[in-house]
């Protein structure tokens, strides 16, 4: 494009981080936003990628955001949009008049278009939809008539293709005859008269291929095609696992519509590691900038299942308390055994809930995985009831004491492993992601057995 | 390559999963080991992606692994090894011959090499080394000098460069000219007489330009550079955020050394959001196919950790013994407190964790941050202290035990929200991975915080 960027300097090392946005740059920015200077807005802001204008955009308050806007909407762009948390792209998107916004979309591929409007409202995605070219509006209408998270919606339908039995020049001259070329590619797709994909070529290659050589006889191994409706999360997983860089996408009758390339794959590979870390916690979708409110519709229904689980925990207890009455150390003692099984089960799950992720648990290891997790339960299980066995028969000097916390230990770490594993492999068999409703059953399965396993032994062995 | 691949019939949609490992071919594969067939394990074996060699060495038990090593060993290559989870790596390596080995590395870019032998010990690095050509020996070597986690590690030696005054034709002549070329590779990369990179262009530009173009006004906007010296995880997140396909690499006096590729830039990415995943967890490293023993010595220290916290919390009860030992329901309601505040703690910690590894959570806006997570807690603890007060007055008929259960959950529910972002941002700030430490401290907070404040108030309120 232009070669100024080819003297950027790299941002030196003594910034606070060094990808990032520097929080200098954050207040000297609000500061022109504040002295109402769009002048000044515009020099700080223009050197800017996209991302990190949006992160920009992110990380102020909404006050903040409203006064930027309202002074420099004009330099938003389909770039920045892109770039922005979904949350946030609606409020953006109100505050820029039809012309802006059509102007602000119109240099997109279509597979950024997808991205964009998917989210919206349907009145969003009408006034979006509104600002495109025809051709493109017809392309990313058909792509949002696929499902949701499918490669459908994930390809772009901007292809570099050729026959297959074109030679190594016929592709020159045509990538050279002035068509519209994708923003980037990188292999181009060779397909058969029925415009079935059969292979393609990588650029290098083609680049370093003599003019008479045969497309065919330079395609690549690594050559593997993804179907309209195939999940996101199978595509992106399969590009990591398989090193691809681009793969072409067929429809039902196997012809070539589009294609996905890393890029992409990379973003939906970090949206799915966002979501199960955040289901494992118990939160729903968020981003920091969310309101409370949201942040509240989020969470509040995790804790309201936890405290029912809880309830049942003291359910468990208050069928006790002639025993707790008696020996009241138990009350203080039984905390340890139940949270002890819950630290262990999380462990034991979580790993459980990414080797289903990444494919690494399945039918032909899960035996050894349970049997392996088992052992694992019991082995700590012994050497733990062992340090709190023993630390307990010093301090309350009682052997039976003793003996009761060690043995309730060993059982919880042990039905903590395996619900730790049984648990997520029972969801995923049932078709509940493991990741959003695992921890939950885990955490109650280890209090109901720390705390009646305790309290059962004492009962029959202290009283 | 061949166009054999061309043709590959996509897997279709009844097997089990997509673009994993057949169950039933990996029961297939153990027949024909158990069977001591060597041609029917390679016709099985043989069309195989790498990858998914590596999956099966991963999934099948250690004496079965033996046993098809042992029949198989002369095809596992050097791809395989790449594929193979480290942990495996020295097992697969050991049974190797010198030869086998040499002629399994020979083929593989230095980066992959570096990967390979980095985690290996040094008996296993000095066989690997010596079974390399002297050329990448040396390369490899140098890379192995530049700190662990580092660009510099990632990064391929094999660069496509060119001078910066160059035409496109210029540069096909060049890569035509039957130079080595590295197997992949999207950009030639632009440099002045002293080697500084100072632009790169995209294949796709160069195959669609005219010969007489030059290169230095085709060149991308995206450019941007690293040191060797960077850190991978940054490196990484930065090719996510910019939609970076590669980058070159400098050394300290802004040489071009090498380039990183988005594939092992996504690589990265993943390792760092399992690392994350399972810090979260209070799991050490641990990858599924670890022994029983590795497993504990990942898991056993946050056991004995949390037994620690989980004492410092029953320390907290015994100091209220005559308040349970006068009502005893107390005993079964106290854990709800703290459980309550350890969930909605985990919730608000790992959204801090997450968003600090992100680059999300910064100083710009981490006072509002706080702000919110305290409103959020506040209000979640209001609305669950009426529900969970209202039952307790329903149950137990007291008001007065209501009123301080109720009391209470608002108390630890604030508090875990405001341990949730300050005790990961407090970590981040001394230099410790937040991931690794902040569930230990922050359901420390809440369990004594939870069980202080319930028998605390019932102390005050209700004796």
């Amino acid at each position: 494009m232009d070669d100024r960027s080819g003297v950027t300097p790299r941002v030196p090392e003594d910034e606070e981080d060094e990808f990032g946005l520097a929080p200098r740059l954050v207040d000297e920015v609000l500061d022109a936003v504040a002295a109402r200077d769009p002048l000044a807005l515009d020099a700080l802001l223009d050197p800017l990628h996209a991302a990190d204008i949006a992160d920009l955009l992110e990380q102020i308050a909404p006050n903040e955001r409203r006064a930027l806007l309202a002074l420099w909407k004009g330099g938003v762009d389909g770039e920045i949009l892109s770039e922005l948390d979904e949350s946030l792209r609606e409020e953006v998107i109100e505050a820029l008049s039809p012309g802006e916004l059509a102007l602000a979309v119109q240099d997109l591929e279509t597979d950024d278009v997808v991205d964009l409007v998917e989210d919206l409202d349907a009145e969003g995605q009408a006034e979006v939809l509104a600002a495109l070219p025809a051709a493109d509006r017809i392309a990313v209408e058909k792509a949002l008539a696929y499902p949701e998270y499918s490669a459908g919606r994930l390809m772009q339908s901007e292809v570099v293709r050729a026959p297959s039995h074109w030679t190594v020049g016929d592709a020159i001259d045509f990538l050279r005859s002035g068509i519209t070329l994708p923003d980037q590619f990188y292999h181009v797709v060779l397909v058969d008269p029925r415009l079935k994909p059969v292979g393609y070529v990588t650029l290098g290659r083609i680049l370093s291929s003599r003019r008479d050589a045969r497309m065919r006889d330079i395609s690549e191994d690594s050559f593997r095609t993804f179907h309209v409706e195939d999940e996101q999360g199978d595509v992106a997983r399969a590009f990591e696992k398989y090193h691809l860089i681009s793969a072409p996408v067929v429809d039902d009758d196997d012809r070539l519509v589009g294609v996905i390339t890393i890029d992409d794959a990379m973003t939906v590979l970090d949206e799915e590691h966002e979501e199960d870390i955040l289901r494992l916690a118990g939160v729903g979708e968020g981003a920091l900038s969310d309101s409370v409110l949201d942040t509240i519709r989020g969470r509040l229904p995790w804790l309201v299942v936890n405290l029912g689980t809880a309830g049942l925990a003291a359910f468990v207890i208050s069928r006790f308390e002639g025993t707790i009455q008696a020996l009241v150390a138990l009350a203080a003692l039984m905390p340890i055994v139940a949270s002890m099984g819950g630290n262990a089960g999380t462990q034991s799950l979580t790993v459980a809930v990414r080797a289903l992720a990444t494919r690494d648990l399945t039918r032909s290891n899960a035996w050894r995985v349970i049997r392996r997790e088992a052992a694992v339960g019991l082995l700590n299980g012994l050497i733990l009831a062992l340090v709190l066995g023993g630390l307990t028969v010093l301090l309350f000097g009682s052997w039976a004491l003793g003996g009761v916390i060690a043995a309730a230990l060993v059982i919880n770490l042990l039905a903590a492993a395996l619900a730790g594993v049984f648990v997520p492999l029972l969801l995923e068999r049932i078709g509940v992601d493991p990741a959003l409703a695992s921890g939950t059953f885990v955490t109650t399965v280890t209090d109901v057995v720390g705390f009646f396993s305790f309290l059962g032994l004492a009962t029959v062995v202290l009283l």
